[in-house]
Parts: structure tokens; sequence; C-alpha cells
């Protein structure tokens, strides 16, 4: 591809909250924003210097947009793979299709990672109750049972323990193809934030250490509370993912750690290719903010420093009604408020965060 | 006027590379950005959610965009009046009518700044050649010959002198109303940047130290190597201007700063009813920077901390060329690159910005 320079248009697919703040990032680095969804109110919108609402099956409209872009990203892995092929006719798409086919597909995900020689939890396909009950049988009992597809903040998933009828399990995904995982103890969810360059160059922000409730991220904390070789694991982990996918971009891995007899070990739960939640510290708390760090990823500009700003970094979401606290969270010293701009605070909704340094944990 | 929230809409007239800069902030805060300017190449119409490009003097389009607003603000004091006074009777206007006023006539500035009992340029009021020749008799040589109105960056004035020929000078301003100002041999020129809150709370950055070259501002050194009683009265010379004009929101005031033998002493040069070049470094530099705090503060919102988040934190403008090195700032660990988004690179043109935080001047 062609150089990207300042004034030339980014394309972003998907026009949520990560789409907004990589737009606002690649605008001040004098880029013109392009911004591509089929939702009308879109939080990128309203940042962005071009927008585009059309379904993601339009395939003139997404040859249009493409046609005007130096370089195509797409801000969540939900945008279909023919939307993606389309798009990259015409323009760059980065990352690339290989990342966006394979975090699409929970099977095919573990299936690749696992193939790498990188820990995965047990699991195993499932398409129906006769497949369900073999992977009962195999992987025991609590286990998670996910959709295959289309997944997200702990939508899609269903927990099997004993008693549980596997059928009603089934039923709740919409007895969609899902696969069923064996249930990993951790001591707790870390994650690795990083970006790749086109030549193969890796930026790694700190571990972090990610708590979940009702299956949607409530607070990362950084540095994790993880031994030095464990974090140096997960780096290797996120560098094995990112080169055999020829992966350009800023991308998560969340990870269990698993701590036993024989001390810590990683498991790896998924990845994302994207900017991440879980990254959403590095907007105060890194030397270069992850969206930032996004796009010179793929602009094929230098990527920035990883440095932590302070000893502890600290990301809350505002979910559904706690947004409602803006006025408190603003007249706190030293927090950093971001709204996404979206209207109604429904439950379980991802409205905003909130950044803290601190001196210790 | 009713309380501002997150999802109101915040107006701002104007739309260079400060009103970009406002824009963005005031998003992160969940706010909607309508921007109202008379070009339609704006560089804050890219990162705003609604854009009306139309003259400063129709009343109807004025009439329309406040009507829809919560809060309306503007970035540049040359706004006319005429249309600030058709905003303010849909919408509360911030800063208000006597800041832009007073701001925008070198004249009743100085009269204000000088009747506030702090020292100024000893000044006349020129209108003609003979008031010039009065005004340089009264104020001797080298002096300044500026336009009353519509100057910045060096614009509308002309230095007179010895041997120079005032006539000339007149003609070079082309024979606006003017004021001549009587030259302060400085020591080097300073800037207080603070807002006031509604209810007169004021917050100040530390004192800024400015170098300009061919009359535009090229670097920000922050602190200003002065006394520390003088940055005390540069902070009580700017509450003073700021109370007398119940001002609300980001100001500037520049200063010359005069060494002699009873030690230093400050000489206001003009303000600026606005986000202030001078005040960039704050972008990295300060836990709050500008542009939030004047969302804060015309939203009636908490100010922010001002707190300086290093030693010493220096902001060089790319002027026309400069930006040519965006690839080599990026590559810079530590440098801060904002790009305004302007089309073209010409001489004279502010293009973007660079922010450095570092231990030591």
């Amino acid at each position: 591809m062609s150089p990207v320079a300042p004034g030339d248009v980014l394309g972003i697919l998907g026009g949520g909250q990560l789409g907004r703040m990589i737009a606002v990032e690649a605008a001040r680095l004098g880029l013109v924003v392009h911004v591509y969804n089929d939702a009308p109110a879109s939080p990128a919108f309203d940042v962005a210097a071009r927008a585009t609402t059309a379904d993601f099956a339009d395939g003139e409209a997404l040859a249009e947009f493409a046609r005007h872009c130096a370089v195509v990203t797409y801000e969540f892995e939900n945008v279909p793979v023919s939307a993606a092929e389309t798009v990259a006719r015409w323009a760059p798409l980065r990352p690339g299709l290989a990342a966006l086919a394979t975090a699409q597909d929970r099977l095919a995900e573990k299936r690749f990672v696992a193939g790498l020689g990188i820990p995965v939890a047990p699991f195993r396909a499932v398409d129906d109750a006769a497949s369900l009950a073999a992977a009962l049988a195999a992987l025991g009992r609590p286990a998670i049972l996910k959709t295959r597809r289309f997944g997200y903040d702990g939508k899609g998933q269903v927990v099997i323990r004993e008693g549980d009828d596997p059928a009603a399990a089934l039923a709740a995904i919409g007895a969609a193809p899902a696969i069923l995982e064996g249930f990993v103890p951790f001591a707790a969810e870390v994650s690795v934030v990083a970006a790749r360059a086109p030549d193969g160059g890796l930026a790694v922000y700190d571990l972090c250490e990610n708590r979940h409730e009702g299956g949607i991220l409530a607070r990362t904390t950084v540095p994790a509370a993880a031994a030095p070789e464990t974090e140096a694991a997960a780096r290797e982990i996120a560098a094995r993912i990112a080169t055999a996918l020829d992966y350009v971009g800023v991308f998560a891995v969340e990870m269990f750690l698993v701590r036993d007899a024989d001390g810590e070990h990683l498991v790896v739960n998924e990845m994302a290719p994207r900017v991440h939640n879980s990254g959403h510290w590095t907007d105060i708390g890194a030397a270069t903010s992850q969206f930032e760090q996004h796009v010179r990823a793929v602009c094929g500009w230098p990527l920035g420093p990883t440095t932590r700003r302070a000893p502890v970094a600290t990301m809350d979401n505002l979910i559904g009604a706690d947004a409602g606290a803006w006025r408190t969270l603003l007249a706190e010293e030293g927090a950093r408020l971001t709204l996404y701009g979206k209207g109604e605070a429904r439950a379980g909704r991802k409205m905003g965060h909130v950044t803290r340094l601190s001196e210790k944990r």
C-alpha cells in the first residue's frame, strides 16, 4: 500500500465508543476520519468528519466508502467478513481478514490458539443435544456453553452446573452452533493489550488485571498482581498470536491466571482484534493511548512508547445508571472521565469510563 | 440558565483549531458539539456532531443555531459583537459580551486594564496623521502602531523606529483606527492562562514564558523563569481582569516581564477571551487541559486541577512547512503531536503543535 499521511482518510467500520475514541486520536494526528456503520445514532459519527449509515450487506455503499480511504480499520469483530472482503478490494484493511474471521468464531479461535501450542480451556464443538452430551461427559461440570458467533459482554453464554438441564442451556443460547468450554479455576482474569506494526514490530502494554461483573468488565487494574515470569509469558503469547495472524493494529488477548502448586499459569480465553475495553486505562495511564497506537499501527507510522505514567492505573466502566455520577466524577481530583455520547443509559450498556492514577493498589 | 448536562448541545462560534480542540474535549465529556463558522473548510467541523456554515451577519442562521444550544462559547475574539448579541438572545453566551467587546478593540482593552490600576504600555489613540504625530511626540521611538481591531499573530501592526516615516506606517496598517504603544524593554514575554467559573472560582495554570518569531508564537516554556512574587503578581492581575469582566471560561493575559534595578515588573500587553496558544502545553502538561477546563467552566461544571505533570513543559508551534516533520515527531519518544487538519501548509499558518515534558529546562 502507498504510505498514509496526515490529510488522508482513515475509514472505520463500526460506530461505537471504540470507533469514537479511535476517531478522535486520528483527527489529532491530522487524518480525516470516515465512519461506516449500520445505525444512524452511532457514537463515533459525532466526532468524525464523514459518516455513512448503510447496511454491512450493502456492497455498493461499502465500495464507495472504501474507494476514498487510504486505509480502513474496524472497531468491532462482528463486522461481517463479506463486508470486510468488499472493503479490502478497494483499500488496505488493517487488521486483515484472517484476524477478523478467526476472532468471529470461538471454535476457530480456540483451534487456532491451541494450534500455536498455547494453553486454552479444554473445549468441544457443540451442534446439538448429542454433541453437548458427549462434550459434558468429556469435560465434566461446571462447563460453559458459548455460541460460536456474536458473543460479547457475557451475551450468548450460559454455565452448566451439576443438576442443570443441558437442553435448557442449549435453548438459552438459541440452539446456535456452539462450543462447550471446561471450567478454568482461575485466580484472576488478565489481559495483554499490544500493537503490532506492518514491519512486525510489537509494542506491549503492561499486563492488565480485569474484574468482571455479570459478564461485563467492571474494573481494570494495571499492573496485574502477577509474577514477572507470568507477565513475560503473557507478552510471549500475545506476540505469537499476532505474528501468526500477520496482525496490524492494536489487539487484546484475555487470559485466565491460574495458581496451583507449580506456580502461575496462563490459559488463553479469547482474543479481540481491536482496541479493547481493558486498554482504556491507557488514555491517561500510558505514554501513548491504545487509540493513538492503533492509528499509528494501521497507518504504518512509528509505534509510540507504552510506558505507564504512574505506579498504578485503574479504569472503571460506567455501566447504565453509573454514568449519572458524572458531576461527582468531574469534581474528583485526578479522575479522568470519558462519556460515549450514548442517549439512553440502559442497564448493562457501557456509557463511559473513568481512569485514575495512583501511587499504590 | 438551566444546568448543562452531558447529552446537551454546546455551541461554538468559530471553526479554527481552538474550536477543534474544544470540540474534542466537549465530546469526551458527553456533549453534542455544534460549530458555527463562515468558512466551509473549518478544522473544527471535522470533529463536531453538527456544523453550520453561514455568515456571522446571518441573524436567522445564528438564531436557529443558538436555539438548540444549552450554552454557546466562542473560539476567536473577532466574532462580530452583533452576532454574539443575536446568539445571546437565544442561549447563554460564555464568556459574555463584555469580554468580547473589550478584547476586540485594543484601545478599549488598554483603557479597561489601565482603569483597573494594572500597568500597561504607554499608549495613545491614533486616528490620523496628526494624532499619530502627537502620539509619537509623547511616547518617543521606537513605538508600535497597531490597528484597534482584527489584529492577531503580528498582523495589523508596525514598528516605528528613528528615521521611519509615520505616513508609511499609517499606510501599512491601512489607515485604520489605531493605537500607538510605547516600546516596553522587556526581558521576557509571559502569559497567564486561567479559567473562571460562573461562581467566581478561579483555576490558574503556571506562568508561561513565550518566544515569538515574526510576530507569531514559536515556543512556550512552563514554568517561566520568573521570581515567585512575579508569578503571584501575574495571577493577581489575571484574577482582577476576569473578575471585572465577570468572565466565564478560559482566558489568557499576555504580559511583558521587565527587569530593572528594582527587580521584576509586569506590564500587560493584551488579553484573549478564549483558550490560548500559550496554553496548548496543558494538553499533556497539566492535569486538566485548557480545552477541557474551558468546557467545564462554560458548562458550570467543577473546574479541574491545573497541576503541572512534569518539572518543565514546552510547546512548539508547527508553522507552515514545519508540519512536514510529522513523521520524525511521531518517532520522537515523549513528543506529543497535534495537527489541525488544515489543507495547505501556507507560510505563517499554524498547522499544529508539539508538546514535550522534561525534567529540566
